[in-house]
């Protein structure tokens, strides 16, 4: 029977593949850039994407795909209240988003002249590596107050990821956080990868991380 | 196929629940409380952990089961240099804990004379929920920063559980955290359970959870 198990998720696992690469061709053909964001729960993810939006938008066009485990709107209404489109995904308590949802929010979101699609992934350090969305952007936001051993604690998330972000350092003065740890872990995973620290709260560091984001959008 | 997939987590669920009632006779056998602590990454775990250990020990006696999802042995070591006697699951890259993996566990420990075991699960906010390891005790850990809305957004795990770690109290100064919001939502789902603000930095509020937890003891 574990056979039998192992063979189905496999299966599950290469399907997932394949919608991740038709999501990929459907952004490329409307030279939208889609953003993956995966953290741990209480990161700050919506947070990131509400400064976000509110740093590029309107000059840049933003939809949003809230994915949550629960049927809360909590995030969802946060982004909706800001005027950006957005649709929400329940995996009615699965871990983590798969291609196949995402392609099914896309069919709820009204995408002419969309640039940027940003997808928040389910709060979560471990599932979400293991299911590729078609996403061009995957990245992972830590948080100062989550502790600086996260990377070597949870290396498959960490492992193979675009950049990170570095949230709540406004908390630095408060909580005992090596950076230079934390970044080691991170560098060794992927060496060269961009880190942006960033406070949701005072806005450090946030204008490095939307020019990055920006200079990667086709056309920008 | 999908059915088939269905049908086999039914039977590993049920495998799970029948190897979990086998751990809890198991404890009960040698009066041994076992407590299963869940929790977001960065929430605490360990460190609650330790506290509890300087607090209780040595007048109780007590051994560790750590769950972490990669090899790495930072959570372990820490409790071993308290001199306390600890084994480590690695799931593999899994994300939670199971009943039979803790039954593994306890043979690597020395059990004697043992008054509490404290089982870390793996840092994760939705699977822990769905697998039961027989203990006596259920706990989340949540942490402030982390913000008041979890409850809501993660009900699965908030559910069912026998009490509340709310950890980091020390950073509320600086944190956007509504107590009342939080403690509603806690409340909702289990009626009248023990919520312990604590701080496992200044230690305040640290004696009344464990107090609580000795007064749990068989024979104390």
């Amino acid at each position: 029977m574990a056979n039998t198990r192992i063979q189905i998720v496999k299966n599950i696992l290469s399907a997932n593949d394949r919608s991740a690469e038709e999501n990929l061709e459907f952004f490329n053909a409307r030279n939208i850039l889609a953003v993956n964001i995966m953290a741990s729960p209480g990161a700050g993810k919506t947070s990131v994407i509400l400064q976000t939006i509110k740093a590029l938008s309107p000059d840049t066009r933003i939809a949003v795909i809230e994915g949550d485990t629960a049927p809360v709107t909590i995030d969802s209404e946060k982004v909706s209240n800001l005027g950006i489109p957005v649709t929400q995904i329940n995996t009615g308590g699965n871990c983590h988003l798969e291609a196949m949802m995402v392609r099914k929010g896309l069919q709820h979101l009204e995408l002419d002249h969309i640039e940027l699609l940003i997808i928040e992934n389910v709060g979560n350090l471990i599932c979400p590596a293991s299911f590729k969305l078609g996403a061009h952007i995957n990245l992972v936001t830590a948080s100062i107050p989550e502790g600086d051993d996260k990377p070597y604690k949870y290396p498959g998330i960490y492992r193979g990821i675009d950049c990170l972000i570095l949230n709540k350092i406004d908390l630095l003065p408060y909580v005992d956080f090596n950076q230079e740890y934390f970044r080691k872990g991170i560098e060794v995973l992927n060496p060269g990868i961009p880190v942006f620290p960033v406070s949701c709260k005072t806005l450090e560091g946030f204008n490095v991380w939307t020019n990055w984001l920006r200079s990667r959008m086709p056309g920008k």
